[in-house]
């Protein structure tokens, strides 16, 4: 029956106050209230619908998006919405699309590397979208190692022009969102080479279609380079492939606040200090884990809402089944998770603390944070992505049968978020990264340099690598102190450990290509530490609102006793903990899964979803479930 | 260019020979030639295309598969195919279809469960396609719980007629492959009621659509339930909703010969031994491991292919940069997946022994080796279908960005392949179902009932129970007693604790209930050690062709090591094996991992794919990627 909440008495059982836990969840009262009028305007707005994308051939779902963007633009200049709120619609029309690339690439790359002069010329007319740009950087051949890329600008002092050239096939750009169909412009990354001299990898502004018939301009080749992943997902969005064949432009075209080429063709470096970039990197790092917080979170939401909706086995003498909530092989799949989606919110928050703090110390010439800052961001966008990524799917299956249809929302949500674990740093590669800072760090140990940050726990290496945890009961895991100290040695262990077999090569960097695998969990447990002190930091702050905290005390239980149990191999081949204690920490999680068990719905309500932005019929907010099912099988338009 | 094998270099390193290595992976010669010989006509043939498949919208999609389907048909026909060549060329056209249900779901119901007058009578039809049949038993709120189904079949003495009929919503038969658009009978699962007492599920033949128009038949609603997961994938296919509004079928069209409703509305019993069922149980499950064998081998086919054309960094001297197949972090990943795409295969092939064994004593009416059966073949279900989805996607993964794209295959054989984790019993559902086994077999310990078959090693409970493994360098991890031991020692040490544990509850059932996760994990490691088990007995068997045997060596290898050291938790936390012995263990699995390496290529090429089956660009044989990746961006419809 229509109107009717077929999840109230779920819904009743909360034991926290529901409204308090929403605003801690979007961070402050006026993220929750900008967060809360926007989303209801996209889903009111049946311009904005979205429940048909699946479903629609993709030049239809493509012009579709190019209608959403263009009407999306024109209710943000009705509605004078403020550059905050405009960012929250397109949020919430959920839909990728060439504007995410013109927003959120090409304009902050004409900001972060571009002269005065240049942002005074290119700004204004992407601002007004007179030019709609893109950001050309990976190439057929040529991803994670941008170095290696092989498009060339080459300078010209007799027309003081450069000229840009695909010399191989490999050096074809492909990937870029917003190239394939609409970009005017782009950023385009190639090597410049002045006199002869490569320099390596700069960014150019590049005029790609004529901006009276869009056609491509002459020596540009253009096109889209086909299907993605999924149904509707990253269909969307006209991710291109470009050609260039001796194509001039000026030279003040080329980015020129960190270096420039001069009239004569000479390479020179300005002032400004080179390690700015980071600052954009972070910047980009922490949106990454705020987005895996909020597509975990929708997965889990659907998942939870029809895990308590959907009956299965258990019926006595005729009764209805058992809700499959309800079933502790369901818990130990679907808490842990709706754990992390808290986790990596909490986790997200800090990174944003933390991009300010860079942003000031880079401003004062103080470069002395950058490499655990480097560190520990490439880290967790590695973790939050790839149990992003799993734990969406983990969802769909939690689902059963029903999570395979299109209408339940999680295949298109499992298509769209998984090109995440891929883009700005291969998460293997990223954890390398992390892992050779770990490596220094250890190398560093005892020549008086204090490790600082997130790694400041490795000053304290020789406790660390001779505690052992005193749990004598269930309950001890519930001190933090206990866990923060056992997550500390494990992964200090883990870093010495691999430093150790490090040295027993006589060539250091065969020895990392040899042993990366282990340098690999190394990273892990480092960046699973991280997480868990975040949590817990947050539980030190004054959370209002009744048991609002003791609900964040289970959840953060939740989420350090379930990595203790999956990863008990490293706590205990480490001697960080007993096989008697891991199985203890086994006791007290399942004891907090039954205490998140009866607050499970309003858990997944405090994150506020309209049903729009879900785009479930297994996850809707009601529960009415079947019936809507079976209506939308006759909406599919191949019958 | 065309023609050039980029991967002749690779093909040269490998030592062993790869026609004996082929015809080891296919079971026999016989079973080679006929795969060799219809895999090529089916590439061969442009009627079989299915590089556009992700492209289409779903009703051109439906259409071709319609066209594909009766094409197959008259091929077959033709060519005067054998059972056996018929169901090779239905394998390699490689799309999900109606026809799949057909043949592998209605045909077999009906000789399973009818009468010899009901095979006369029906087969002969379904043998020519005069009628296409569906086999219709999961509902829109039933899956798992088979029981719980509520549609319901009335016998009415007065008519000798049986009214089918959908009591509820959540009775819509919902799922059933073929009947959206295609079938005109089903195999129809409803609750017998006769004389108002209800007997349980039974089977029935019921007629859908007119033979004529092929309108649906009076009293019946009929649709496709809409869009699924992925490009192409299971789109092909007419998933379907099916209601009955009290529709008549005459009393013959139970399926009787298990049991029968008599002229008088009595319901009976048969002497045919209901155990019959567990022929097919165990039949659909063997096919199913061998599925999963066959999906992960394309994947890792791909991904191993791709990973010798690719190359990322570590460039010297402005050489070329490294294949990434050379990276410890790749060969990590990839390799382990490459060696349990063999261990599947194998163990797939003890399973068709199996059945033979198990379909023999049923015909002696022997029973007893049936519940070790059931959960052998259930356990093994979960764990290779689970190993396979995962393993696609990472394989994905392993791909880098161009992974992502339709045309490397991988988006759509994930999504053709994940459901194989819910249909036929979802994974935890058996796991838990194998934990029962366990448990029952725990308790009859020194009952003097000696447990037989996969689990006879809990026969030894008192050595494995304290046992220990002496290994003391890392060779000795490849002498197969030390494995075995230790893995059955795992295996052993975590049922009894889970046993000992549920002792502990007054109610069992709750007991269950509360440890289920742990019994699942349980339940995995039994099953594993089947798989490693099965992998050791292939490898005592007679293996010609110079260098074979050494291969599959490395290979079992490598499939346990990975094992023991992912789940090294287990192993160290039931002290079977010191922390020490583990880090030896990873040490003999890095130096397997290069061992393997050089013959990487050789031994996907083992598996005799055709570039049409295998339908990735990345998976080319020719390894000639870019240009063909370049060459494809041009024929997506949209642009």
């Amino acid at each position: 029956m229509e109107g009717v909440d077929y999840l109230a008495d779920e819904r009743k059982k909360a034991q926290f106050d529901l409204d308090a836990l929403k605003i801690v969840w979007a961070g402050s009262r006026h993220t929750f209230e900008i967060s809360d009028r926007i989303s209801k305007l996209v889903a009111s707005d049946p311009a904005f619908r979205k429940d048909d994308r699946t479903m629609l051939p993709r030049k239809e779902l493509f012009k579709n998006t190019l209608r959403k963007a263009t009407y999306a633009w024109q209710r943000i200049i009705e509605l004078r919405l403020s550059e905050e709120e405009a960012a929250k619609l397109r949020f919430y029309v959920d839909e990728p699309a060439f504007t995410d690339l013109h927003w959120g690439m090409f304009v902050p790359a004409i900001k972060g590397q571009g002269t005065d002069e240049q942002q005074q010329k290119w700004l204004p007319l992407a601002y007004k979208m007179q030019i709609i740009g893109c950001y050309a950087q990976t190439e057929l051949g040529h991803g994670s190692n941008v170095q290696g890329l092989e498009t060339t600008a080459t300078f010209d002092p007799k027309t003081d022009e450069f000229i840009i050239h695909s010399p191989t096939l490999t050096s074809s750009k492909w990937w870029p969102g917003g190239l394939g169909k609409v970009s005017t412009h782009g950023v385009v990354y190639a090597r410049l080479i002045t006199d002869g001299k490569d320099h390596g990898v700069h960014g150019f502004i590049v005029q790609l279609r004529n901006l009276e018939d869009h056609t491509p301009l002459p020596g540009i080749t253009l096109g889209d380079i086909g299907t993605k992943f999924g149904n509707g997902a990253y269909n969307t969005m006209d991710n291109g492939v470009l050609r260039f064949d001796n194509v001039r432009i000026p030279r003040d075209q080329m980015l020129m606040r960190v270096s420039q080429v001069t009239r004569e063709g000479k390479y020179k470096q300005s002032n400004v200090p080179r390690q700015l970039v980071y600052g954009t990197m972070v910047y980009v790092r922490q949106s990454i884990v705020a987005d895996a917080s909020c597509a975990l979170s929708r997965a889990v939401c659907i998942a939870t809402r029809y895990s308590a909706v959907r009956r299965q086995f258990g019926s006595h003498n005729g009764g209805p089944e058992t809700q499959v909530i309800d079933y502790k092989t369901q818990q130990s799949r679907l808490f842990p998770l709706l754990a992390s989606a808290y986790a990596f919110r909490f986790v997200g928050e800090w990174l944003k603390w933390l991009y300010t703090d860079v942003t000031q110390r880079l401003q004062a010439n103080d470069f002395s944070t950058l490499p655990e800052v480097h560190a520990c961001t490439a880290g967790l966008k590695s973790l939050t992505t790839s149990v992003t990524a799993d734990g969406i799917e983990e969802c769909r299956k939690l689902c059963g049968g029903h999570g395979y249809l299109c209408s339940s929302g999680l295949p298109e949500l499992f298509a769209v978020y998984v090109p995440a674990c891929t883009y700005e740093g291969d998460n293997i590669v990223l954890l390398l990264q992390v892992a050779r800072f770990l490596m220094k760090t250890a190398s560093q140990l005892g020549t008086g340099k204090q490790p600082v940050g997130t790694i400041a726990y490795m000053g304290r290496i020789e406790h660390l690598m001779q505690c052992r945890s005193d749990v004598q009961n269930a309950e001890d895991w519930l001190k933090p102190s206990v866990v923060l100290e056992v997550f500390e040695a494990r992964a200090a262990r883990m870093s010495v450990a691999c430093a150790q077999n490090l040295s027993k090569f006589t060539n250091p960097e065969e020895g990392f290509a040899e042993l990366s695998a282990d340098l690999v969990e190394a990273a892990v447990a480092h960046c699973q530490l991280i997480v868990v002190s975040k949590f817990f930091e947050k539980l030190q702050q004054d959370i209002p609102g009744k048991g609002v905290k003791k609900q964040l005390e289970v959840l953060c239980g939740i989420y350090y006793l379930f990595i203790l149990h999956k990863y008990q191999g490293d706590f205990i081949a480490t001697s960080c903990i007993s096989p008697k204690q891991a199985s203890l920490a086994n006791d007290q999680l399942r004891a907090l899964y039954s205490q998140v068990r009866p607050n499970a719905i309003a858990l997944v309500d405090a994150f506020n979803y309209t049903d729009h932005f879900l785009g479930s019929i297994l996850g809707r907010y009601d529960g009415n479930v079947y019936p809507k099912l079976y209506d939308a099988a006759w909406k599919d338009p191949p019958k």
